[in-house]
């Protein structure tokens, strides 16, 4: 369907060197302190979280479509937890939280479609590693 | 270690609606076309390339500094494969191209660490479903 491409530089060590990440006219740069710490800058995860975000909102977007129903907005916010276990560091969670407009959707449909799509939007088969949890709302 | 938000909204169908998804003072439009052709925009697919491209470069930069030595850059380009089965859309392949500058590391030791890196940075064991494929070069 479609192939995309993106960059990235470290250059210097772990500790003391520095990154960028680039898709498209972004360019964002990373550190140890953006990613472990609160330090300045972008960092994998909110990446990911943004892709995931993204992903599950077209998505359902897409199914309440299917219903022939126009939805006003689709709203998810995506928390992205980076732990660590016995082989290193590890994304463990990600939570979804949705929140839809759509009139003429019923309670009951919208929470079928909901987990529909949690299941099936792409970017949740690609991160089945996780544990996705989701809130969905329907306002 | 870290927790990381990043949102995203849709308003209106799949077809004629459109997107944007956002994190840290990012924001990036998304529609049906630059998803799935060849439209202005962004996509879900290019920001998990540049996650996993970061990640990479970020964890094979710790594992040379592991070995107490400086890599004066580890550059990596990430391409993402959308694709289709039976249940619907899928990212089927992320391939991982990665080309680093290093003096005093050997070319055993760089492709044993290429290797580590591919198994065991964050998003490469989040995004396990693809199937990653690694080419990793020692200027």
């Amino acid at each position: 369907m479609s192939i995309r491409t993106a960059k990235s530089q470290w250059n210097g060590t772990l500790a003391a060197g520095k990154g960028t990440m680039n898709f498209s006219n972004y360019s964002g740069p990373f550190t140890f302190a953006s990613r472990f710490e609160e330090g300045t800058g972008t960092n994998p995860e909110e990446l990911i979280g943004a892709a995931h975000s993204g992903c599950y909102s077209m998505f359902l977007a897409a199914l309440i479509s299917g219903e022939k129903l126009t939805p006003e907005s689709v709203k998810t916010t995506a928390t992205v937890h980076l732990g660590k276990d016995e082989k290193g560091p590890v994304i463990t969670t990600i939570e979804l939280n949705c929140v839809v407009k759509c009139d003429g959707l019923s309670r009951e449909k919208f929470e079928e479609l909901a987990a529909a799509a949690k299941a099936g939007c792409p970017i949740s088969r690609l991160v089945a590693a996780a544990d996705i949890q989701l809130t969905a709302t329907l306002l």
